[in-house]
């Protein structure tokens, strides 16, 4: 099978995924391992509204790297970091905590659940299709997930690889370059517009992948694209199917 | 399961591999690609002379990269200028040839065949290790060689991810931190043994798999270790039973 979108006019060589909240459930994952943590620290804790925060201050702080503000770190050490900023945000002084409990709670993000038509429909993509992930996680953050989710990727490039996190052009272009694939030839399928609009700038195919519970349920225009793209579906299993 | 080699003291969390000659078989996959090249273009030629002529230009010209005397190059790129060597060596004008013959005879160590053992002992070793290569070839190399062979690779990362060249230090040290691990976590499985000497020396565990084919039959000595490595064994079904 071939799929050759109108907007590259190249038939896709290789699918590449947006991975949080595309590929897998981080706010689910996030919670439940808050809530362990909550539990064993004795806390009383939103763990949703937890999640959230610590989701909340994740494109403010690579913007520091992509501004240049700051070289760049992986994004493991954005995530501990910004881990500090919610509890302190909460009234709780992250020295209280052990070092390794704060490291292990860090380490949610390289453990999320896949939703559950990830791993079949990456599965089929790999029949016809490269697949791996385009994420900003960093390499080892992306192969734990993988091992722990059952993911069947061809091959990871952390965004460690690049030094670049999205929507920077170069982490679009940097892992087109290492597959030996011209940009047209690489679709990103992204839970994300503004993920996908760069991806289509860096001349890039684009698929829109409706994650409504990304943000939990009740979310106003949740999972609704806004723009026409290459394939906009509801799974990755209909991607395959359609491609 | 766990292993914990002498050398490094420390359990082993990744087995990286050499590819060309340690888990696929170059010698009969380059002659066959020439063989079928000699048969279009009507010319007579040793297929097994030709390849060995071929990897000859190898080392050399990568340490033209690894001294600094040129910046680094895919393994691609040198590959087709050995081969132009090569065919000037035998007297034939590589100009006579379309150029996309010969980019398609270079295409022949992308889809060098696995030896035998090699599918099934990585995917046993993928069961309790990540598994990856650890090789001279760039990314989409190794790529289209894994999905041709069917190599169960957790993820590539290729030496134009490292921008090294075995055995530079980097080369080694480079994969073993996008994996967030100690050098002494990573073990190398090699077929030669200035490779294993090399990740010795950046800290790596060892294990030397005999190949004794590697250059075809009837050469002195071939397949066997002089040296004690953290483990030596004949094929890494052999390794995955060990580990």
């Amino acid at each position: 099978m071939t799929f050759t979108p109108v907007s590259t006019a190249q038939p896709v060589k290789a699918v590449l995924f947006d991975v949080f909240g595309t590929v897998v459930d981080w706010r689910t994952g996030v919670a439940a391992a808050v809530r362990r943590f909550a539990g064993e620290q004795d806390l009383e804790l939103d763990a949703g509204a937890f999640a959230d925060a610590w989701r909340a201050r994740y494109v403010p702080g690579m913007r520091r790297v992509s501004t240049g503000e700051r070289p760049f770190v992986p994004l493991d050490v954005l995530h501990r970091e910004n881990l500090d900023g919610v509890l302190e945000d909460l009234g709780l002084d992250p020295g209280r905590f052990r070092p390794a409990a704060l490291d292990e709670l860090n380490r949610a993000w390289h453990l999320l659940p896949p939703w559950p038509d990830s791993v079949p429909g990456i599965t089929a993509l790999k029949r016809d299709y490269i697949v791996g992930p385009l994420s900003n996680g960093n390499t080892s953050l992306l192969l734990d997930m993988a091992k722990a989710g059952g993911l069947p990727w061809d091959l990871i490039l952390g965004s460690d690889v690049s030094k670049a996190y999205k929507p920077a052009r170069e982490a679009y272009l940097r892992p087109a370059a290492l597959l030996g694939l011209e940009p047209g030839e690489v679709m990103l399928a992204a839970a994300h517009e503004h993920d996908l609009a760069a991806a289509r700038e860096a001349g890039l195919a684009a698929a829109f992948i409706s994650r409504p519970l990304e943000r939990g349920h009740g979310i106003p225009g949740a999972g609704v694209a806004t723009k026409p793209w290459d394939l906009s579906v509801s799974s990755i299993t209909e991607l395959a199917a359609l491609m």
